[in-house]
């Protein structure tokens, strides 16, 4: 399928997915995964988020994992612009794990990546969440991702990995169709 | 509104929100904005996206910000652990927006918080991204965040606090309604 001689690498272990897959298919109930972060307010509209382990294939998975992330509101908004405002975060989550997809797509059909980069645009009337018009929504009223991709595949090739990862994204999934969101105080 | 003495401060400046809404009420065109994200492939499902300006007020803002994230999958899915997961970078931002609007809420109330700590869980069966069943989603079957808070406040005024930073929140707004997302290749 390749006019290459190296072995395609594009740091994926597909061999692993696929057995992940038949694994599943014969035990679902290894399949329920819990992802948990925990955050914390410091001071203004800063906070920080911690992640560490999560559940999955029946136990508790990872502890020693522990990676941060800093939010805060921009200067702009009379704020210490100490982190990342929360939707850019969303945008980022979305971002990588489309781009994670394109990596698993692409060694999974054999073509190699060399380079893969993505621009992202969230469009919001910050009058939705000010409060000022109840017609227009606090979320973004659209959200734009371009890709430019260097592989050894054809045009025609490199859109049809994209749209696979479209297809597979867990936060794709989550962007575009509603999901149940409970919030409470202990 | 409250007993102390000492004025109400949560760090968030609700004078110029106040003064923010009333402007893009008067003004609605600078109440347009765009987020943005870039993100570049690094290795297997490791990227890193990056924050820089925005735009908002009728020009391009804050240029000199510069917030970086990295995100991976788990040594349990064979990957190298370089960052979170998309997913957990997702309950962060979900939280985080929640937390910052929980303090902002407070102070337009004239409520002192002492602490702000919430915990986020994301429920997903892997099956759907793993592509084994089509009719399991990809993305989370629910995402459940409990707070706990100590504020100067009745139990009843804190889950009021709560209540309405989610009614406001944008990334809660995105989640649970949908979002048009284009996809496409340069």
């Amino acid at each position: 399928m390749t006019a290459t001689t190296t072995p395609i690498d594009n740091g994926v272990d597909v061999e692993f997915l696929r057995g992940a897959r038949e694994a599943l298919t014969a035990e679902p109930a290894g399949a329920k995964f819990q992802w948990r972060v925990t955050n914390t307010w410091v001071h203004g509209t800063h906070s920080q988020s911690t992640v560490q382990g999560f559940f999955g294939l029946g136990e508790e998975q990872d502890a020693s994992r522990d990676f941060r992330f800093d939010a805060d509101h921009p200067e702009l908004f009379s704020a210490e612009n100490n982190g990342a405002t929360p939707v850019e975060m969303l945008l980022a989550s979305l971002a990588s794990c489309l781009t994670g997809g394109i990596a698993a797509v692409a060694q999974n059909r054999e073509v190699q990546l060399h380079s893969v980069r993505c621009s992202i645009e969230g469009d919001m009337d910050v009058r939705g969440i000010l409060g000022v018009d109840p017609d227009v929504r606090n979320g973004f009223s659209g959200i734009k991702v371009t890709y430019e991709i260097d592989a050894d595949a054809s045009a025609e090739d490199i859109e049809a990995l994209v749209a696979q990862s479209q297809k597979r994204s867990a936060v794709y999934d989550i962007l575009t169709n509603p999901t149940n969101v409970s919030v409470e105080v202990a």
